[in-house]
């Protein structure tokens, strides 16, 4: 008995029966008390607890002795109960939310396959369903061809961009370093995400180097200040090098206009990048997918289907329009142990070389999975219910009273709701403008009377003020 | 009925029974098949295909329309099918081998959790805990205090090292970039992980500024040599900023002598890294732990749970000594839509400041789980058991015929094993010796059997060579 107090799992065959009694036991957990109650509008969206209480209950601390299976159950029920329900139909909080149960069935046997994306050897059926995921995506981006990866997330997809742009550029960058270079400039507008700033101080480019671009009032890149920031930039001595445009900025969901930008970027010739995290699978809707119009000329995009269309975090790709294998040769290492040139099969297909990272996990099933069983159609119903969701519930708000911008109320409201667990929805400040909450829909299964919830909860609670 | 061909979710309530009824059937398909038959000596560890037959019989392509519940069934066997079983007593092949049912089940429950690491906010339990399981590796490691975060895979740990030590000298390059500094100079053994090479060239510091320092004939780094190497850097007007060393080298297990590098790296002001990626469990085992004496002499340390003890890929991470908030200063971006600072709570719990990522995936429970359940001792008895198994290994192979070093059998061999599906062993060559297999032996599941068999199999498989 290997799952006994205390005992590790120290010989074979056995304590495979008992860990496979205890997964089952713990899935039985994770149906009634994550999926059952956490999608049920009865219920909390979260458990709220001050940090200090609930370190307490849960009990965090790790010990020289083991624990026995009831014990261990406990703590999976735990973790369930006070852990927030971003699947809950009030859940608004993030730019993901939903369940979709294809996918989490991806997920699961992700985890226990327990493999790395790196070769073709250990991840066979990966590595080829990555490559087919990868240039389904990029074929909506308008490539027939090109290149690509699954990465940890959007703000790394917008790293692997600079990186290669500097590269293609100043491919003596990789082993020179940045002293061999002119100093570059990097432009992008002042409503793109952050990670455009964490990618120019890691790979060493600096955040002065980064020009930020005027944005219309829909939050859209201006253009013609994208044109004089160029030149800006080459008065000041430095070589442009990139522009970072946005499809679906993090607050206003703005899209930026692509076909202008390309052009301007085509005259300059600088790497036009769209990380379109947020914005990319509007892509699926026929309907409105012309807020992407010339996303087809850029170089690379960034686009996460854990956003919008409901994979499950962490499912982000990085996708290029190259053919020269420019991924490869600005990353590749050609460590001998993984990626020996004798094997016995086809060694383009690893995929480590192309990668910044070694172990990778697989993130491409999931999206697969989910993908087979609703068809590109599905997932284009998804996204247009999700703006037929938001159009109501605008008309709605509009006509409402009592819903015009007061001083700083979003912060006592966001302390009511949490504290008593109803729903979740983000708020924050922007220029000029006080702090206001960003409402995200997103899950399909999100009905009107959700939304007319939405409406009458931030009032029952914002009442008083 | 939502998951009809074709049809994706677009009600409510309804679907989230039929979900649940797939993935309970999922789920069961993941017992048998992965489970089950995945860790049976009986059962085959890969079901070899070729790519283009592989690509053929899982039907990969991506179309309009979707599929039914049983089509959908048959795909996540498939997938179970034709993936390598790395969880079989002879899946050899990486760092990385074996089932912990502890982490499965905390792995799964992170899935249907779907939540990301950055706030206190969404992820209470996580952050918390994340807290909890970091301070306690550190602890391990040496240190009362310090700072850290999870990240995905040992290759990002070795890059946040990187660029810490690059601020914490010259802060300055977070705003100005590269420009605004001295050549760096980075030294590292040439046995290292090639992780230190792609961060520097990602960097911006460039391949030409690593000064490989030589190993004995163990592995491990000569401290002589990496005084010369410091010298040298010097001689050529760069600025010594980092010594990586290692504990657990990719291809020999070699542990780097950390009390003498300390001594080296404190008289010249260099940052210590210890990329403990593979061998940082040995901390668990007080019979081995002095293979890592000196380790909290380090500024930083990066360390794999997911290597040798089996919690499952991505559970990677970065530890730092530092107590004055450097992760944090070097890598803010101070986001308002993420990090308000009028919350309700104490924000100093948000971690995303100190990531480079934005969303970040829950990697902490996973560990966590697998500790309570078998306790600190426990971890220790399964590094112990790996220590074991590869005395009796080495042993055997000493005193068995036919075991000698032969000119390049190992891609035959690994060709007729992989084709057969019997066992997985990685090989490489090193520097003047033709290729060898790499035995990883990590799972205390591993009985004597078990390697008895693997020695009469690479036996058989090059009887005739």
């Amino acid at each position: 008995m290997g799952l006994q107090n205390g005992h590790p799992l120290t010989t074979s065959l056995e304590e495979q029966g008992d860990g496979q009694s205890f997964l089952k036991e713990a899935f039985n957990v994770i149906l009634e008390e994550v999926l059952r109650k956490g999608t049920n509008v009865q219920e909390k969206v979260c458990e709220w607890q001050d940090p200090a209480e609930l370190s307490a209950l849960l009990d965090l601390e790790l010990r020289e002795g083991g624990e026995n299976q009831q014990q261990l159950l406990k703590r999976v029920q735990d973790v369930a109960r006070y852990s927030v329900k971003t699947c809950h139909p009030y859940f608004f909080n993030q730019l993901f939310s939903g369940t979709d149960y294809h996918s989490l069935a991806g997920r699961f046997l992700t985890e226990s396959l327990n493999t790395s994306q790196y070769t073709y050897e250990v991840a066979p059926v990966f590595v080829l369903m990555e490559n087919e995921v990868l240039s389904k995506l990029r074929h909506m981006v308008g490539w027939p061809d090109g290149d690509g990866i699954f990465c940890p997330g959007g703000s790394m997809s917008n790293m692997y961009a600079m990186n290669v742009a500097r590269y293609r550029a100043f491919p003596q960058v990789k082993v020179q370093g940045m002293w061999a270079l002119p100093r570059l400039a990097i432009f992008t507008s002042q409503e793109s995400h952050y990670s455009v700033c964490k990618a120019a101080s890691f790979q060493g480019i600096g955040l002065e180097n980064i020009f930020t671009v005027k944005v219309d009032e829909r939050g859209c890149m201006i253009p013609e200040d994208l044109e004089d920031k160029i030149e800006l930039a080459r008065s000041q001595g430095s070589v442009p090098l990139l522009v970072s445009a946005t499809s679906g900025t993090t607050i206003q969901g703005a899209f930026d206009p692509l076909d202008r930008i390309a052009d301007i970027c085509a005259r300059n010739s600088l790497w036009l990048h769209v990380d379109a995290a947020w914005g990319g699978s509007v892509l699926f809707s026929s309907t409105h997918k012309h807020l992407l119009k010339g996303i087809e000329r850029a170089d690379s995009v960034a686009w996460n289907p854990h956003k919008m269309l409901m994979a499950g975090l962490q499912c982000s790709v990085f996708l290029m329009k190259d053919t020269t294998d420019l991924l490869k040769r600005c990353h590749c290492a050609n460590a001998t142990y993984l990626f020996q040139q004798d094997k016995f099969y086809d060694v383009s297909l690893d995929t480590g070389d192309k990668s910044i990272q070694c172990g990778r996990k697989v993130d491409c099933l999931k999206l697969w999975l989910m993908w087979k069983a609703v068809g590109s159609r599905g997932l284009g119903q998804r996204v247009d219910k999700a703006f037929e969701n938001t159009r109501y519930l605008v008309g709605k708000m509009k006509t409402r009273e009592g819903f015009q911008l007061v001083n700083e109320v979003a912060p006592i409201i966001k302390e009511r709701m949490v504290r008593k667990g109803c729903m979740m929805v983000g708020y924050q400040p922007q220029k000029g403008r006080v702090n206001f909450f960003r409402m995200v829909i997103i899950s399909p299964q999100i009905t009107r009377k959700d939304l007319d919830f939405f409406l009458d909860e931030i009032e029952r609670l914002g009442n008083d003020l």
